[in-house]
């Protein structure tokens, strides 16, 4: 029962070719979303994931990892922190630095959205080439507080993003080889 | 008991000066986020708040729109559509331009998420002079679905975003004077 909704979740995700750009097949997670029982069974199914974790803060990365997120840390009862784009957060920020496959890209997270009380789940809806999920793990350290684990609805498994997580505990529902 | 919880929702959002420009005081949700019954609560009352509206669909404007949306949908259990800024949706999108104070913005949404059977309600954290919401209703109508409502966090009335969305119920928690 459970792994026949997995396998529906999975088969419900689109794949769009040459998006963004000519020879990547993206994940178009937008139809998931779209049906009402499965998007509300993937939000059950990434806290059944976490569920022997101990963890009292859900961060999510902007802007798709906010959907997931948010409806976790609504469920679970627990606060909610973003991780943004440069330039979003109105209040003194931390910021990290991660190289893209040409230049760089930078997320960002309040100085003061955490403490050495924070013990963070990070979520976000698709574990590619892991630079932006390590730089996010990075800021939550920075913070005096620790990642409890990394959760994702999809991992692209064949881009290996979890070898750059290896410090950390990686989760993922949905996986592509 | 409820006032006295919408009043200490009002309390935690933190005003920041002077962001994103000189002049302006930006209403900083991220400190209401940060507090777990605040935040839950808060999503119960946005939900408690259009109780009396028929829909069947959520659309969420990118990105904080995202953080209500996506939980409201899954208390509700509700698909959840993306309004996403321009460039993002990987598949055929509707796109809508809309006035800034200098220059214009886009918002979009899938042409095909929804259809004549969508009824939709519009979340989004903040209502100010109300261009994005005023484009995503449109977008909504272009899709052949109907806007059931539009409800926002927070609305900022000194700046009368509510007049032009005058075709629409618009709902809003908390409110600016």
């Amino acid at each position: 029962m459970r792994n026949d909704k997995i396998l529906e979740i999975k088969n419900i995700i689109r794949d769009i070719p040459d998006f963004p750009k000519k020879g990547i097949i993206f994940k178009d997670i937008t139809t998931l979303l779209n049906n009402r029982d499965l998007f509300c069974d993937s939000i059950d199914y990434m806290c059944e994931l976490v569920s022997n974790k101990a963890f009292n803060t859900i961060a999510a990365i902007e802007s798709r990892g906010f959907i997931f997120g948010a409806a976790m840390a609504y469920k679970l009862n627990l606060r909610f922190v973003p991780i943004r784009k440069p330039g979003k957060l109105p209040a003194e920020v931390l910021i990290e630095e991660y190289a893209l496959e040409y230049g760089t890209d930078r997320v960002e997270i309040h100085a003061d959205a955490l403490d050495a009380e924070s013990v963070v789940l990070i979520v976000d809806d698709l574990l590619a080439t892991g630079g932006t999920a390590e730089a996010s793990c990075k800021l939550i350290e920075r913070s005096k507080a620790r990642v409890a684990a990394v959760a994702f609805l999809v991992e692209l498994k064949f881009l290996h993003g979890r070898e750059l997580l290896n410090k950390y505990e990686v989760l993922s529902l949905i996986n592509y080889d």
